[in-house]
């Protein structure tokens, strides 16, 4: 059984977590990138089918790779990131549940089930995308999670030949707090949740 | 600019985090559920979009409500867990925007475009059941994620004449660990990442 952890935690993680838009002059290491996937992988998925695929979008080769499928609004602060994460998913995942979930045959639960495995790609790809996030802040590094690009553009350059498809992109680095943005508001308890 | 948090967070979150099938006979009152929301409502989504709408079940009216829609696999665990959270999201969250996403008109961006509406809000309504399962441990709580249940039967009992639709369930408490099944392997960063 667990504690809870202590609120300075609370505050990393969640309460005064922020979306950062500009970074500081700071780069990241390869040591860095493998302990933030070596905490995220750990999250649960449906059947461990762990389908999320991460590009760690860092060179300036790879970058100019990924600006023409950027929005306008998410160009120069993506371009500026220490790295940008291509959070993406296999559609092929179910070819690794042999030995992912191997104590039954849920690789055929899958085959050939087309709107299954998107269904449980996007799902699955996405929470592991938030346990990402939340790994890189527990990590003490800050995040700036964006759906505004063009997946089509960054699967042809990234993810050709592949069933790998791009979900959402995070830069990240180590946030500059000055050049937030004012938080905005949550919806309550009562307006998002029901105690049934 | 934060440190990382230390060992005993990283285990708590997420190396010695496990998916729990059975809990402790230990209740989760209402202030322990608001505390939850009130962390994890802190997570990132597009926009502020916050499409996620959560029913906490927990009476026995309510499990029995839910029970028909649970696949056989999930029927016992779910009808003992404490309580079962269905993670679900809101189609209309795009009416929320001038509150919440107040200073440009992010909701004529979603209005009468299905596709991005329902893109949107299953994305992030899935990195907000993310952000619940990462806030529950953070508070010494333990979950039970799961997909395997009927979604029309679920959005028929708790979400009828709304365009709220169920996405997955967790089981919730404090997990009973002599319970656990041995522990399944993740892909190494070589298999799921690239650093390009």
């Amino acid at each position: 059984m667990s504690e809870p952890l202590d609120n300075a935690a609370f505050d990393q993680l969640f309460r005064n977590a922020r979306t950062y838009n500009e970074f500081q002059d700071r780069p990241l290491d390869d040591a860095t990138l493998h302990q933030l996937y070596d905490l995220m992988k750990w999250g649960p998925t449906s059947a461990n089918s762990s389908p999320a695929r991460f590009v760690f979008v860092r060179s300036d080769e790879a970058k100019q790779k990924l600006k023409p499928a950027l929005s306008e609004g998410n160009l120069d602060k993506t371009m500026k990131a220490p790295v940008t994460v291509i959070v993406a998913h296999d559609l092929a995942f179910y070819d690794e549940l042999p030995r992912l979930f191997p104590h039954t045959d849920a690789r055929s639960w899958f085959a050939g089930n087309e709107t299954l495995i998107q269904t449980t790609a996007f799902r699955n790809g996405t929470l592991q995308g938030a346990y990402l996030i939340l790994a890189a802040r527990a990590l003490g590094l800050d995040c700036g999670p964006m759906s505004g690009f063009d997946n089509a553009k960054v699967d042809e350059a990234f993810f050709a030949g592949t069933r790998i498809k791009s979900n959402f992109l995070i830069n990240l680095g180590y946030g500059d707090p000055a050049k937030l943005y004012p938080r905005n508001e949550r919806l309550s308890f009562e307006e998002a949740c029901r105690i049934a």
